[in-house]
């Protein structure tokens, strides 16, 4: 028998719960942005209370007895949108409770500890000052891992990585990243074995932060977010957060000597956001069907916006009479091929965050193999430094100074942040594919990026991908979408399509 | 025996309640000032599951019980601080649980419609149109007022006042305000009479929002708001908010054609905001000790910086030469004396908000009279216009043309406000009389304000008011500062010493 009330009492449960997710959210964008500095100590206090409050309600036993009832009744499992939402939430639930709490807030205390370890290790460029810390950090998520347990077909790493990339196994992951890497590590040499110099210098003319601001927001307004359930400000590490219904926060970060900083920033968290604002928070909030599938395919999407579309020669075909006006200095003097040439550079470097976009992928796999090695005890801990610095020089042909500018860079592990890493070449690699998909069904994409007509592309991201939340898999949805399981090929396609002619090999 | 566990329990029960009551606060301060528009219904939600968990902690019968044990405590109930904090965390537990939750509900319910019905209505300037509402507002404040019950020796109307200022009776409140509406009357009346004009067009020069912005921040420095534990924003109303420990929040608007709103705004709410950072909040973070004595003691800090410091010749003739600079404009020829006539003109006028220092007490003492007959049974709602009107008249000499500029200018009300009103001018009868004892105490302070040395009157305030939280009631600390009950003749002479040679009567 279908029992509606018992179905509302989970929805408003979940809404519930939510709401209180975006109240910790509002604390946490407030603390990045806003907040004074002597405000700090009270803000800690208020994040542990909403903490413990939106943990009480996402284990509340309550909800669990809900599902089960909700699972147990046919004609809402006949429905097959409820039916991924229970699906979804099943499997929140059970994440949320199979975690001991005191395992929460033993890895939350070692984890405040190690930043600051962390902090003055990367400072001092002394891994071994960390590494004591790292190995408490790596037993606890170990723990963690095994409290998910090993998932089926899979290993005690993909636990992890499903916490960000539901369902993801790192042995699919590595038949994808095998040939990307020897792929993109033969461009990468051609590239530097070229003769040909791409000039960057046209970036590093001083344009002031406001008039950067302006044109920010007039770029997003003319690509379809929607600064009314929106906006952009200031943090040191940019990001965006759609903390609540109608509400998505975009921040980026302005240098007066180089502006595609934050041009680019703001085109990536805009992507994020535009997927934030896409999902159909305002009738399902608080549902999985009003949230996003996971961090690699959020990541799709502000890839897509910052670099197949802001790094296209159609982009700035657009972008540059405005950015002239708006921008001034040597903005009234560039031209198109310059400005497509100068942010398509691909140069090895030392560190992940300022990589180019091609570089970047390699970055990334190097600590997906680093950090599989770790939890599946074929790494140790102060082992670290040489396998970083081995793979690095044999990745990407330079050869690493310092654990500053190695394996010290990166904040995600003193946090605990394990099986994360790797949802940034997955968001690389599903952009590219998606992007093929997109420009079969939008003929005209190209010429109409050209004249600044973004509304079909986001058209299409809204039906084809944000309308969904999370009913679909990630792997599912690319299967549907394009018809094919994830490849390195669409990425390689287009990377090798720019950088062959730009660099003349 | 001395039960150490038992009053660190109800500390930290007292604290978590204190930090929720935060959070709740960044959600309201962030509505007003960076959260867009779209984002307001999600809001609604966040703000009123947060309402409901404050009022839980503030209501948890543990926490009842926990001050109970300690009252009967005597090691405890020995020191006067923790007595006084017992005392008051008693009384906010006991107004807390006496408000039946339905009763809260209900008028947050017609308020947030009668604030509706009020906008329509203020908008067509037709009172008929709100009464319907306000009958309904006034029967729940009037329900509410008998679950407080009628305070001793006092009568119902006094149960509302109480929620703003503590203790307060407003048959003594009348005995202040008399003879102040007649000394004030009276001197409206001489100057209206007066032949000497004084001109405010130095005022309304423009100056662009960024450079009022700039100067108002060098004043907040200057006069020792810590900016580094506060900042200052933009809204549409003005307010300050000490949300949390080393975190108070000021917020103005500029007008570019006239500077000295923006001012003596911001002037105003850094009053509020030196009380905030004042109060012992990092040690006693959650105690009483550490909260603000009520309304008109507040109400006395801001206005004290804005009216006594702000409007003073000693004020100008610090910040001109700082104002020449950073402002600009009509500044590079303003004299001392010419700023200080401009911002003390005392001219009756319709709108209370936008009322002189001395007029806008008798447009208070003209709700208290209102509001006192509307809760007492004296006044029915649908008189409220006709006794508006002719007791403005024989007040302030001129006749209300409409509603809108009438008994509808205030949203007070429509919120279920009633017993507010009277904190303002308690404010400023408070300021007067300390201030009048802060120059006995420091004797230079003309001379030194003059040279921008703010330190020693900041210090007195921390050390006299601030300090001491909320372990003296108003009344009681009027008394234990200036050795005598509240009176309106600081106030006058302070008035009458302005505005008598300004005006040549």
């Amino acid at each position: 028998m279908p029992q509606p009330d018992v179905y509302e009492r989970l929805v408003s449960l979940r809404r519930r719960s939510a709401t209180l997710g975006s109240v910790h959210r509002l604390l946490n964008w407030d603390q990045e942005t806003y907040m004074p500095p002597a405000g700090a100590a009270a803000r800690a206090e208020m994040l542990s209370v909403m903490a413990e409050l939106s943990h009480k309600a996402a284990t509340d036993p309550r909800l669990g007895d809900l599902i089960s009832r909700c699972e147990s009744d046919p004609a809402l499992t006949a429905d097959p949108v409820i039916a991924a939402d229970l699906r979804e939430m099943r499997r929140d639930y059970d994440l949320a409770t199979r975690l001991p709490s005191e395992l929460v807030a033993e890895l939350a205390r070692v984890a405040s500890q190690a930043q600051q370890v962390w902090k003055e290790a990367r400072a001092a460029s002394n891994f071994k000052m960390f590494a004591p810390w790292l190995d408490r950090i790596m037993a606890l998520v170990r723990r963690k891992a095994e409290c998910y347990g090993t998932p089926p077909g899979g290993e005690l790493y993909d636990a992890l990585l499903d916490e960000y990339e539901p369902s993801a196994r790192s042995a699919d992951i590595e038949a994808v990243f095998t040939p990307l890497r020897g792929r993109l590590a033969g461009l990468i040499g051609e590239i530097a074995a070229s003769r040909k110099k791409v000039s960057t210098r046209i970036l590093t003319s001083k344009i002031p932060a406001d008039r950067q601001h302006a044109f920010g927001q007039f770029v997003l307004g003319a690509m379809g977010f929607d600064l009314k359930a929106g906006r952009l400000d200031v943090t040191t590490h940019p990001f965006c957060d759609g903390l609540a219904p109608g509400d998505t926060r975009l921040t980026t970060r302005y240098r007066d000597e180089k502006f595609t900083d934050a041009l680019y920033g703001t085109l990536h968290e805009m992507g994020h956001g535009l997927y934030e604002q896409g999902l159909p928070k305002s009738k399902r909030h608080g549902l999985p069907s009003a949230e996003s599938i996971s961090l690699g395919i959020h990541e799709s999407q502000s890839r897509m916006w910052e670099n197949f579309v802001g790094r296209s020669r159609s982009f700035w075909t657009w972008a540059l009479p405005r950015a002239r006006k708006m921008l001034g200095g040597a903005m009234t003097r560039a031209t198109v091929d310059q400005l497509h040439a100068a942010v398509n550079t691909a140069t090895p470097s030392y560190i992940r965050v300022e990589a180019d976009e091609a570089t970047y992928n390699l970055h990334i796999m190097l600590r997906f193999e680093i950090e599989r090695g770790l939890i599946s005890g074929n790494l140790r801990v102060r082992d670290i430094p040489g396998a970083w610095n081995s793979n690095f020089e044999r990745l990407l042909g330079i050869k690493v100074p310092d654990d500053r500018r190695g394996c010290l860079q990166d904040v995600h592990w003193s946090f605990g942040l394990v099986g994360y890493f790797a949802t940034y070449t997955l968001g690389n690699l599903y952009a590219a594919q998606f992007w093929e998909k997109i420009n079969k069904d939008i003929k005209d994409l190209d010429r109409r990026l050209a004249r600044g007509d973004f509304a079909p592309l986001k058209a299409w991201l809204n039906k084809h991908i944000h309308a969904h939340g999370r009913r679909y898999r990630a792997d599912e949805l690319c299967r549907k979408i394009t018809g094919k399981a994830l490849s390195a090929d669409p990425l390689m396609r287009h990377l090798e399509g720019k950088l062959r002619p730009l660099y003349g090999i």
